[in-house]
């Protein structure tokens, strides 16, 4: 799972330019954030508090959503009448995270800290690592939030292993319409493996009643292959199938890819919930989100160019990885998926379903 | 100091690949490791124990010092029948370190931890900042260890200032038997001010009777000018005043540069750990290390492009930052500096002399 990055660096491709659907997400989430630092501050009071941020990602919103946990710490304290705690705050995604980036903008992160809210008393480490196993100590985190990260499972279905030679899901990346059973339930496994993992992992790690906040793509409809949960992935299909038909790329290279992918609904996630026993859900809330929700300021630049560019930014290592594509071929295919999605969103409005679960762990 | 890191990537000049010499450094120190940590479980028996590595790097060594230390805790912890403790292990460095380097080198460990060792408990972070200065919290470490960082000052000292314009150390990049008494004060008075600022804030962050081990270049003899302290600068000094000869470099870029570097003896240490009053000194040794102590079987490599090499790894950032020398000049400089050194060696055998202490925190 090496290639489950980010494209790097800062330029037009790069995740640092095009992550602001992402921004919008973590911004969906914050009053649930704030009321889970609330509960922790009257329930808890710790001295000394754990924060977790899980798949933090790099560019401009690695530190979005531990500025804004610090900076409610800091106003439930005095609403409270608490002094503020110790914060222990981790940063946490995958060793191929480039944290480098992150950490460029931890001075600045520190010295607003300091100068806007007076604290000193604060602690910032990068840990890279899965969150799908355990992370950090025992009883350690007050706080854990994630968001845009889990969406993405530990690794590619086990069940989509080729039999005797066949693909079981031709022609397509993610579930569809079309998908077998056999396909349908082999993403569900690999959910129920990867989300009941990542609950028994943190449910070691977090304090009695502790909180945690997730945000994460899913979908509202019971049927995991509805349109709200796939569309992205389909028309993906669309344009690499394209490839294929002008004789660009083996068609055996599509059958043979399946996205880590997995867009759960609130009752499957309350599901392992419940299975795993360690925690409560304390409110969740499904949000729709446009797929070009972006700055539509400039008239030269289409819906379906921004939308392309935002899921380009976050796949094309992985693409890039399965299908050697180059970069000239990856251009060309985004173009094609910038059309698709042009031509889908002159007919309709397309959303995606965001997630956002806040979870109080048992005492 | 964003320029204080060593050269980067794996190419000829990175440090990745000329950092012998520091690892012969970190292996020096090792016994002193050893008994330290045997202490620490003796007397302090914890359950969950903090380390910190001061100073990481990136390349081959970044991990050297933890694998080892992780390691002993397991060994000592059988030896005494104890349990082996949870560890929590913190990579520190300056936030320009390449971490993402470090972290490549991550799971690797952890799998080694768990095949040879069996040590599950074991988890480790990267903590970007100066160790001039608070880093962790209060009483949470009851290791520290850090080898050949501490002596790099926090900054050029305050006191070489140049007064009415004037440039205190002329044609010097350190001290040198030439250097006023205002510019060795100027260098005692930084490593005082950066020394205290160190002990003060470990001792804040360290358990009662918890260890730290100290490995950095300095000098046996009391003079600070003396040549087993100074004579690396003397000749790269040398080097860069042939290019001003040749009218490849202005002179003034010269007068203009002083090393934010100090190697001190052990007795200004001991002064140091008396004003501060939270350590007791445990152990101290001197080592004398060959200036080339790499490997000599390349017959067609002189004593004296490996001494440059090594060095160069680790000043080039900051030379081309303040020299603005470009490659080629560059180049030059390392060419003319390898053959200053090679004169030298052929005339006398040159070595540093590395310091490795082993405080205690007083109860």
């Amino acid at each position: 799972m090496h290639v489950l990055h980010m494209n790097t660096g800062e330029g037009e491709t790069s995740y640092a330019k095009n992550s602001q659907l992402q921004k919008k997400i973590i911004s969906v989430g914050s009053s649930m954030v704030e009321s889970a630092i609330f509960s922790i501050m009257l329930e808890v009071q710790p001295k000394s508090m754990g924060v977790a941020d899980l798949g933090c990602s790099s560019g401009p919103n690695s530190l979005t959503a531990v500025s804004k946990i610090i900076h409610t710490v800091n106003v439930v304290s005095q609403q409270i009448g608490l002094s503020v705690p110790e914060l222990r705050v981790s940063l946490n995604d995958l060793p191929g995270n480039d944290f480098n980036d992150v950490f460029k903008s931890l001075p600045e992160l520190y010295n607003k800290m300091k100068k806007d809210y007076g604290i000193e008393d604060c602690y910032v480490w990068g840990l890279p690592g899965s969150f799908y196993g355990s992370l950090f100590p025992a009883q350690s985190l007050h706080f854990v939030h994630s968001s845009s990260s889990l969406h993405w499972l530990s690794q590619v279905p086990l069940g989509l292993k080729p039999k005797a030679g066949t693909h079981l899901n031709k022609e397509k990346l993610y579930l569809s319409k079309s998908s077998s059973m056999t396909v349908v339930r082999a993403y569900q496994q690999q959910f129920h493996e990867d989300f009941s993992l990542f609950l028994k992992s943190r449910a070691k790690e977090m304090v009695s009643k502790g909180r945690m906040v997730l945000s994460f793509l899913g979908r509202r409809s019971p049927n995991p292959c509805a349109d709200e949960a796939c569309y992205q992935w389909e028309l993906l299909g669309n344009a690499l199938m394209s490839l294929t038909l002008d004789g660009l790329l083996e068609k055996e290279k599509i059958d043979a890819f399946n996205a880590p992918y997995y867009a759960p609904s609130l009752e499957e996630v309350a599901r392992e919930v419940e299975y795993d026993g360690s925690f409560v859900v304390d409110g969740a809330e499904t949000f729709e989100i446009e797929w070009d929700d972006g700055d539509k300021s400039d008239f030269n630049i289409s819906s379906g160019y921004r939308v392309a560019k935002t899921i380009r930014a976050v796949v094309e290592p992985m693409l890039e990885s399965h299908f050697d594509l180059g970069t000239e071929l990856m251009d060309e295919l985004f173009r094609r998926y910038t059309k698709i999605i042009d031509d889908c969103l002159s007919k309709t409005k397309l959303k995606y379903i965001n997630l956002v679960i806040s979870f109080m762990r048992n005492e």
